[in-house]
Formats: structure tokens, C-alpha cells, sequence
């Protein structure tokens, strides 16, 4: 039999797909968050993610401070995503013995910081040793008010798309790190800060789902066209994106990365990515920081680009794979 | 500044402990379970542990489908520990990109059985790649009636102590696995599968709780001694332990451990370990299956076993430790 690199990181989770008969599990796999009835008018909305040394991160690459940060934002972003407010989290740490307090202690701060301004404490969690990576693991809990949710599957034909942030940036801030380029230009220091430290949108999620502005909305981790393609394919319909609308992360002068590619491929900016009716774009132009960048269509198969001067492509999923 | 072998393993956690001032926060960092208010009526239950290849399991020990179970089982068991019903889990999974898919669809099988057995539906997770090792990282919601949950810091002075399977058997098993001793043996088969395969003592906690049976209670993972500290550190006492009481695992004829150090010191049964007033005894004594093992005793200081003969000796903790 075949290894898993042929299921992908989705497909992995998907095999844990089983029947549901619980009527109060209103979201299981294949969402940001899985929700659960808790009472007439209250969703749980419960995340998991994991950040392991050497796959997702590397120690020298950042501050004990920042990882620490980047922790539990990584997991706020799925309750943001969802519309949703933190509500408590825990932490599953694996950690060789020979780590120092240090790095530990600054961790921590970088953690208990995010989980104050959010409003996320921290009530419990596992620590255990490790060979030699450490292994983090934050699962969070949130709330939202029945039938105020965001969710993937519900683009419209003919909504907008639109994105809270210039997509591609964290991706390279990675590419700077990784290759040691000079990080002291305006451009590289910003993109590697908004690696090492991304932000979760708590407020916009909670602005789109209580004002009932998108109509569907995932965060932006594995690149824009990966999960702009996951909102398409919760809602079974196709996007075009148009290239003068996207806007582009500032190169580096010493760089040659190219910035379209970041910006469709790029991952790990923990920005929103929603559509929304044309009817809302006054209201949401208000909000500020949203880039409008192309529009859902029933009529074209998968994801398509318009390029400067009206020829299409399409666009296929080129992010990080793990296996 | 040191490293963390100072801290050891609930000091890292501990770390984490910060200022909470959100009152439906019924538990936080230091039992079983983090245990929240979601009604008048009801408390959410949320636990999380991990397991490390390298740490908490080799992969050649045992099959991939009792690993699935062994995941889902250790966090149940916490559930079981405060009273609990689960409700749902999250998985996350780390591991390396060439792993066959057998073995995760085996994996797969294990988790998802035990996840139908004890009603614990998986409605999400994370999966992504690792330099070598496995990491399994699991978090269950459970759900308990307020006030009807059992805690670690009830215990009274003059309380049995009460365990539900006799001490040491898993770690009987591991040690077996570990030094390829006969495994033949219906003992040797019985501790191995104890080890690989331990079963969640949800019946009995529910029991424990919604009959108001016991004063306290926590499941042994760490072993005897350490998770009876747990107890007795939580309700400000002291304990004895009566040596001619504590049942002791069958050794193998091979073998040579001493069978009382196991069952002091031998970690990862998850069964039950909990107090109880002497009035509860002829209730309890019709569940079946429970060993009445010591008393809590407020005139002691930390543990005591009371030998063969009427010797006492003080105990201290002797478990895995991770750092």
C-alpha cells in the first residue's frame, strides 16, 4: 500500500470522517472549527492546531516570545474565521529535557500575552519530553451565537471576494528567514514580523458574522488560491480572481521572489478571506483594510485568473505540502 | 538558568497558570479536566494528552490499531476521572511523510472504534509531517450535571481509598515489551495488554458522581503513589496505605520485579483512585471490582505504608518522570 503522501494533510483528517448521529454537532470536519449546540441560542466552537520545530517553525528563525505568540493566534485565527469569541485554551507542550528555563519562561510570556488580549485563558494543557523537536500542540474553545456563524460552504454566485490583507507576506518573510537575505530594509522587517507574529482577526470575523456581511469565510493559512478553493468547493461553485485587483506584498531590493506567485500561493498570513453580495460593499469599504479582489462564478470550472489585459488562467494549488 | 528538569512536569504546566477572572471557569490548570459552566445545569468537561513516539510509545510495541484506541482511551479516562460523559474529540497527528497508509488506516480503525464505543464522535483535527516520530495529540469535550462531578480535592479525613483495578499491571506489561521477556504467559499477555490497550473507567465515574459515592478522584497515569499525592496535596491531608491490602500484579515466573514497587510505582493503568466514606463501603463493595487499599488520615504527613507487621514507612514518588 501506497504511503500518505498520495492522501495529502486534508485527506489524512478526512479518513477520521465517521457517521454523526448527535444532532447537537452542528460542524465536524471540514470547516475551521467543529461547533456543538450548547444551548438554544449558543454555538462551541472548538480548534486544534499544532506547531511542530522543523516542519512548521525553526528555533533560531524567532524569539521563544513570538513562537509563544504565534501559538495560540494560529488557533485564535480559526475562531475569527468562524465568527466566533475565545473562550478558554489549552496547551499541549513536547519539549526535550535539556531546553532551558529561559526559553520556556519567554514562551510562556509570549503566550499568556495573547491569551490576555484576547481574552483566551489558559486552563489546563500536558507536558511531556521529547528526543530532540519540540512539539507544540493548542486546542481553543469559542462561542457564537446560533445561526451567526461564519462557514465555508455558504458563496454565493456572484459575490465578492474579498481579502483583510495583502496576501503573500508571511510567506516572505519566510523565504527571507530561511535564506538569511538582508533583514533590514522596511519590506523585509515587515514581512518577517508578520511571520513570526501574525494576528489573529477576532474583531472582523466577529463584525462579519453579528452583522451578517459574508457569506462565507475560511482564514487564510495555506495560501489564497488553496483556500480560496476550499471555499469554492464547500460551495460547489467557481472564482475568478483579477490580478489588478490583488494587491501585492513589496519586495525586498536584494530579492527576485516574484510577487504574484507569493501572493496566490504564499501561506501562513492568517488574514480572512471571505465572499460577501455586491449590495454590502458599502458597508464593508467602511470597515477599511479589505482588498476586493474578484468575484464568485458559477460558470467557470475551479479557480480562474484575469491578467492584465483580459487573458484567463487557471489556477492550481501550488502551497506547502506536509507529506 | 537551568533547564527544565528542575521544573519537571506539572511545573511546566503550572507555568501556564495565570490570573482568570471569567467566573464560569469552574476548573482551571490542576485536576483531571478543565471544567467549564455552559448552563444552569451542566458543566463542559476538557481534557488533552499527547503521545510521543519515543516517550510514551515505541512503534513495534504494539499494533497500530491498539495504539489508535490506547490515543482516544487515555483522554477518556480523564472524562471518567471527573464523572463525566464524552461528547466529542479532536485529533491531531504529526507524523513522517513515509508512513504507510496500512498503518494509518489501522490507526484510524482503533481510534474511530473506540471513538463509537464510548460515544465520542471525532468531529475534527490537524494533520501535518514530522522529521521521524509520531505525535498524537488528542482533546476531549465531556459534559457532567453541575455539582455532580468528582474532583481532587474532596477528600476527608477518615475516608477509605478505594482503586478500581489492581496497581502496576501496565507497567508490568511495558516493562515486558521493553526487556522482549517470554510473552507468552497469561500473565505476561494480560499486563501487555493492559499496557497497550487500557480501557476508560466511564461507567464507574459516572457512577461515582451522579450518586455522590466518592469524595475525590483521579485516574492513575503517573502511578500509586504519585497520583494519591495528587489527592492528598489537593485536600491539604495525609494517607496511609495498608500493605496486606494493596492487590499486587501476578509476575511472570521470568521475570523479577517486585511486584509491590509495580503497584506503588507503575504508572499508565488508568483506572480509578478514590476516596470515599466508610458509610459508602457496602454501596461500593456492590459495584464489584474495587479494592479497598488505605485511609486518608489527617494526623500524617504525605504517605504512609503500613507493612506486613505493622511497620510504617514514608513514600515517596518514584514515577516516570519526562525530564
Amino acid at each position: 500500500m501506497p504511503d500518505i503522501r498520495k492522501l495529502g494533510e486534508q485527506g489524512v483528517i478526512d479518513l477520521f470522517k465517521s457517521h454523526l448521529d448527535n444532532k447537537r454537532i452542528v460542524k465536524a470536519i471540514g470547516d475551521d472549527c467543529a461547533a456543538i449546540e450548547i444551548s438554544d441560542n449558543t454555538l462551541l466552537l472548538w480548534t486544534t492546531d499544532m506547531l511542530i520545530e522543523g516542519v512548521h517553525f525553526e528555533r533560531h528563525f524567532g524569539t521563544p516570545f513570538q513562537l509563544g505568540c504565534k501559538s495560540l493566534s494560529v488557533n485564535l485565527s480559526d475562531i475569527a474565521a468562524m465568527g466566533g469569541e475565545p473562550l478558554a485554551c489549552l496547551i499541549n507542550l513536547s519539549i526535550p529535557a535539556d531546553l532551558s528555563q529561559q526559553w520556556l519562561s519567554e514562551f510562556r510570556d509570549g503566550f499568556i500575552q495573547t491569551s490576555q488580549k484576547y481574552d483566551c485563558p489558559v486552563i489546563g494543557g500536558d507536558s511531556c519530553g521529547s528526543r530532540k523537536t519540540i512539539s507544540i500542540s493548542v486546542t481553543v474553545l469559542g462561542e457564537a451565537p446560533e445561526g451567526r456563524i461564519l462557514q465555508r460552504d455558504g458563496a454565493k454566485d456572484g459575490d465578492d471576494i474579498w481579502l483583510s490583507a495583502i496576501p503573500g507576506v508571511s510567506a516572505l518573510g519566510l523565504g527571507i528567514l530561511t535564506n538569511q537575505s538582508d533583514m533590514t530594509s522596511e519590506e523585509a522587517r515587515s514581512a518577517i514580523e508578520k511571520h513570526l507574529n501574525p494576528q489573529p482577526c477576532l474583531a472582523l470575523g466577529r463584525t462579519l458574522a453579528s452583522k451578517k456581511l459574508a457569506t462565507a469565510c475560511i482564514d487564510t493559512s495555506d495560501g489564497l488560491v488553496i483556500d480560496l478553493g476550499h471555499i469554492c468547493e464547500a460551495s460547489r461553485l467557481g472564482a475568478v480572481l483579477v490580478e489588478r485587483d490583488v494587491p501585492l506584498p513589496s519586495i525586498p531590493a536584494d530579492r527576485s521572489d516574484d510577487p504574484l506567485h507569493l501572493a496566490l500561493h504564499g501561506g501562513e498570513d492568517y488574514s480572512l478571506l471571505f465572499t460577501a453580495p455586491a449590495t454590502n460593499r458599502k458597508e464593508l469599504r467602511k470597515l477599511g483594510g479589505l482588498y476586493l479582489i474578484g468575484r464568485i462564478d458559477d460558470s467557470v470550472e475551479g479557480l480562474i485568473l484575469k491578467r492584465h489585459g483580459g487573458k484567463k488562467e487557471s489556477l492550481f494549488p501550488q502551497g506547502f505540502s506536509h507529506f
